[in-house]
């Protein structure tokens, strides 16, 4: 996670709900144990500590209830920035063919067909997190989505699932796009 | 190895054939002594282990024993991926006239002509293995080979020898795709 | 930075002004806290020092003084060089829709408008320290400029914030060379 | 220096000439100061070994006698290895205007104009090293050459300075291959 972008939560608690976020404008590469909030399921600070939030929060909340995810990741690379800009007229990127899907929880061959959503980047975070519910509703097998010119969302059971699906996202996301440049060169 | 992806074997004994094989499911980068498997010529468990070894042991244990091969590694990377995919109607890709090759064993000059066959990727081991083993009895002098959209299998008389040959081949592939780009450019 | 390449600064006193400068040749990955000079607004070493200042270290001191920085940074990456080359004819780089431009000081949303200017390469660093002048007051919310076919200067309150500007800019410049290549391959 | 390829060398001692020279087959990164080795002018092992010199030693032998170089590195990159491959058919590459350029022992502008020569493959090293003579004569400022889809030679008064040397062509060949390909795309 480059700088200060990017974040991750994990739920500790279902009922009521409490999620473990990283704080707003950390370098997530430095971390600590006692920077981690906690938060209920309306984005506010539970535990006894001064930091914000990360604006991101409603997202994570969002997906964590929705698709009852233990653990969500949101990170910002320059495959995953340029591949929601150019596909971003389709709707989402599929992703199918590939052995490394198998990674994917559920997935069991390389002939699954992934869509992965891009969704309109927004600073309006209540607006965006319901876009996200309904594209959510709509793609209820996805296994994460992209924001316009922003980033990736993915989620797992755990953080060591959510981990392996962004992995695997970034893996397939850079492979599809070098794929782009040399089909044009093979023509 | 990306995230649970890719895996190894090397001989430990040939009559009967025993295998040290990486556990499925297992991430390469933090594999333990404790979590090899040693398995049989048909791919069972035979040592005192509860974990399950890798759906593609029946690649190794053919290429094993068909090649006389000491180790053989596996591995996923997104040039291989790529290429795997761009070639695959080659039915394979033609690496010469590079100074690199003199790495593969035997090889004494860059005027040597490799030919790295793809195949066509499965999720059906049995009838995956016999195609391989068809494969590298049409082209023997092969020190490697392709499944399409998957991966690399490699492999050498030990562990070291594989390791290089993995290296040589994923260094000549990342030049022939860069070269495929930057030709066009040059035209 | 490279080898040699790439310099530092920070201001240590406002009036009269010493800047921290990192001296003339030395691996910036080796700096050690003796080799660091002081100098003054006329890049004279003011500490019992013998060695030089770096040749660029009246464009830090404009900078410095013109925009009230208290941190100047210069890097040498492919993706600058290759970029302020390719742009030069425009004047400039238009950064714009990208979430990760929040992470500049003051830009509070991804439909910020960031002008990137390219300033021709020169030798002669008064000259150049003028032309620098000028560009910066015609781009007073700028957070960084190019030097042709040379390197990025980026700047902030103190180094940490200095070097969050350099990565960020370096990520958009990275994403914005890849996706102008694969722009090509979707029309 | 991936793998075992690559190779390095030191001047020990000019009359009668002693290298320092890594041995053949060793993988670079894991060389000790026992696998050194030290050679003569016939490239003749002196010292109480029993490795074998690289085949490439006379190359070496060559570049250190004839401009009187203190130390010669040889490197293979992905980058050098491709451009030496596509600009082969003119004989070598025009490197101008950058002001990394300045790193290269004796150049003082960015205006400097490097012209790196690309020569023929060949195991036959003693043509091999007569071809580099002449080349060496015709381009008496070079600071290195390209061996034809092969790799990087070049050298400096002492280590430092030739890898000095081999990180500035590096990066400069990465810009120049990336150029190359998006130049194509701005058109």
């Amino acid at each position: 996670m480059l700088g200060t972008s990017g974040n991750l939560s994990a739920v500790i608690q279902r009922e009521p709900l409490r999620l473990a976020m990283s704080p707003s404008g950390v370098d997530k590469g430095e971390l600590t144990a006692e920077q981690v909030l906690t938060i209920d399921e309306d984005a506010r600070v539970v535990n006894d500590h001064v930091a914000k939030p990360s604006d991101e929060s409603l997202l994570h909340i969002r997906i964590a209830k929705q698709l009852k995810a233990g653990a969500v990741l949101h990170t910002h690379s320059v495959w995953n920035t340029m591949l929601s800009d150019l596909y971003a007229g389709d709707g989402g990127i599929n992703i199918e063919g590939y052995e490394m899907l198998k990674g994917l929880q559920g997935v069991k061959t390389h002939e699954h067909r992934e869509w992965l959503p891009i969704v309109d980047n927004s600073q309006d975070m209540p607006a965006l997190a319901n876009t996200i519910t309904t594209v959510l509703n709509k793609h209820q097998d996805a296994h994460g989505f992209l924001l316009k010119r922003h980033g990736l969302y993915s989620w797992g059971d755990n953080l060591a699932q959510a981990k392996r699906h962004v992995e695997i996202l970034e893996f397939l996301l850079e492979t599809l796009g070098r794929t782009l440049l040399a089909q044009n060169s093979r023509r």
